[in-house]
């Protein structure tokens, strides 16, 4: 299943961090602080205890979605060139 | 269906503005530049148009997803307190 996560983190070191770790996991980053991929159970849930960690008690928000296939059929976009 | 709205713009102004939009139609902010909320089809249809006029040619993206309600069932979030 296609996984969404996003995140809003307050701290510079910790948001970069969070990067590294989602493209580790071979998310593909879409926005700033949002990454696409696809990641079976067991990655998924890997990669959210790694994120948990990396925030800690530090304020900040990080927010993972599962996207079936016939959900992600209806994701739409407009993308002006931010991230190419 | 469950809308999530998540986008990355440069300009500060037309990022007040798709955020006054997003609140206009309902959504609730659960991050800086994500929002949820329930929203029907063409309540969706209807917002994304007017989040990509706001953009218009700017640089920045803008991504919409639909999630039913077995995926918002696996959503996970750890929120410290950053818009509280």
């Amino acid at each position: 299943m296609t996984t969404l996560l996003v995140y809003d983190i307050e701290v510079d070191k910790t948001r970069l961090k969070m990067s590294e770790a989602c493209l580790d996991y071979g998310l593909q980053r879409v926005q700033y602080s949002a990454f696409l991929g696809r990641l079976n159970h067991n990655r998924r849930q890997e990669l959210f205890m790694r994120l948990r960690r990396i925030l800690g008690e530090e304020r900040g928000s990080v927010r993972m979605f599962v996207l079936c296939d016939k959900d992600m059929a209806l994701h739409k976009e407009v993308d002006n060139e931010m991230w190419r």
